[in-house]
């Protein structure tokens, strides 16, 4: 079969598939400074915004990979008070992290202001935490925002970004893991999205070795299904000075709020890997 | 952007998501008394094999599907020797299953002769194992040969099926299951592919309350990923009548023979299931 104009449809580049959304209508076009932003309502995945092209976010599917961007590196830092997130203007991953009572400020830097206020309009239920007292926007490049912020100052860095191209790309080099690293605290973790372990192996190996070439001592990726994602199979890749395979458990299973995908077995799970990524990413 | 007519495009039934694959050149095509098969040559994910417009596997990711159908199951169990397959006739799941050398025999299934004489043709690699002395093949309707088999004759049943569509609708009854429960030791062991938690949850559910109906007094499932199958995020859902959390671990540590996904910590990890499926499924 072929699909009518009444589908979106994202081909992943270089890997020549595709994955594609039923869409009821177009609720919003724009072209930023920065990238064109669509927004449509689908058939049966709720609302979905559109980055050049890519898509970044459903309704139906977004709690999965926020949930897995931000719990469990928080779980694992033993005290995180002070959180960055670069990217992430859809706010979905602010939201998750403030879900946590203990952090005491949660500084959201995003490149184009207008992905926010379109989430906010478009995506509310993310949008919710917006105004928590601990949340302060910062919409500027994350690439100046690391360069130029204090030393040993941040507990977790959290990159929340599109794929290495356009915008995003600075987000994935040497240079920029070795601010982050300047910028966390002795104990601080970085996490990022790091892509398909089956259409971007190579991508995964670069991060983990760009990571530790910028001062990290350890690095290790967990993964997690993402159904609108190319492949719908993700990872995210943490960075930081010691052993990687701890988290606060009790914790985690005390948790005081509602997750739909993450658990503290999740946690352990997301962390063991197949043959093939064991065999291509480093100990 | 759309696609052009070189896209070979499933539409995923009723969740209006659709998955695509780029084409070189269509190998094969023919209406069996059972479906339509086709067999394409893709451009980055080696040959296709489709039944009625459905995808069944391609070269690049049918190695996730296949050892998360046998490994995990034959490793629970304490000592399987006799295995029969339901469906699978691309041959994948045999070859899986027959690297464990303490298997005596293994019948394999297949409603549609057709689908085994091409994958020997398409998938030749999938199909290594099919000459094996253990591998005996009957090409009949699993659930004629699962009512008409011998009771306490068998340890483990793998149905390797389509969807619950057409020729695959029998195999997810309550009525197939009693027949399996009835052919299975009592150490015996059924495993099924149970579909996407994202987009088949209610169908999910009504596999493991029909195994529990039949007879089986425990049921859980695990999940993996699966690329070119809707969602990208598959499980499958085991039956049995004992403690289905246990494993011959030592065993898989030190199992003779290679594979890309499969591990013992992924045996663990897969069936750590996310609070959307904990809350949805039975205990």
């Amino acid at each position: 079969m072929s699909l009518d104009q009444n589908w979106f449809t994202e081909q992943a580049s270089a890997t020549d598939c595709a994955f594609s959304l039923h869409i009821k209508k177009k609720l919003h076009e724009e072209e930023t400074p920065f990238q064109k932003i669509a927004i449509y309502e689908t058939t049966e995945f709720g609302n979905l915004m559109t980055l050049d092209e890519l898509i970044m976010l459903t309704d139906r599917d977004n709690f999965i990979y926020h949930e897995m961007m931000s719990h469990p590196v928080l779980f694992m830092h033993p005290n995180p008070l002070k959180i960055v997130i670069i990217g992430g203007g859809d706010c979905g991953t602010l939201h998750e992290v403030l879900k946590h009572t203990t952090i005491e400020k949660v500084i959201e830097v995003e490149i184009d202001e207008r992905v926010t206020r379109l989430s906010e309009q478009y995506f509310p239920s993310l949008c919710e935490s917006n105004n928590d007292p601990r949340a302060e926007f910062c919409f500027q490049d994350g690439i100046d925002w690391m360069a130029t912020a204090e030393e040993n100052s941040i507990d977790v860095i959290i990159v929340d970004s599109t794929d290495p191209l356009g915008p995003g790309e600075g987000l994935f080099t040497v240079e920029f893991y070795r601010d982050c690293w300047r910028v966390l605290t002795p104990e601080g973790l970085l996490v990022q999205q790091s892509e398909s372990p089956l259409l971007h192996l190579s991508l995964l190996q670069s991060i983990h070795y760009g990571m530790r070439q910028a001062g990290f001592k350890t690095t290790r990726s967990l993964q997690f299904p993402q159904c609108v994602y190319p492949s719908g199979w993700w990872t995210a890749t943490i960075a930081g000075n010691g052993d990687l395979t701890q988290f606060r458990e009790e914790a985690a299973r005390n948790k005081s709020f509602k997750t739909r995908y993450y658990n503290p077995e999740i946690q352990k799970a997301s962390f063991a890997l197949p043959n093939l990524l064991l065999e291509g990413l480093p100990d």
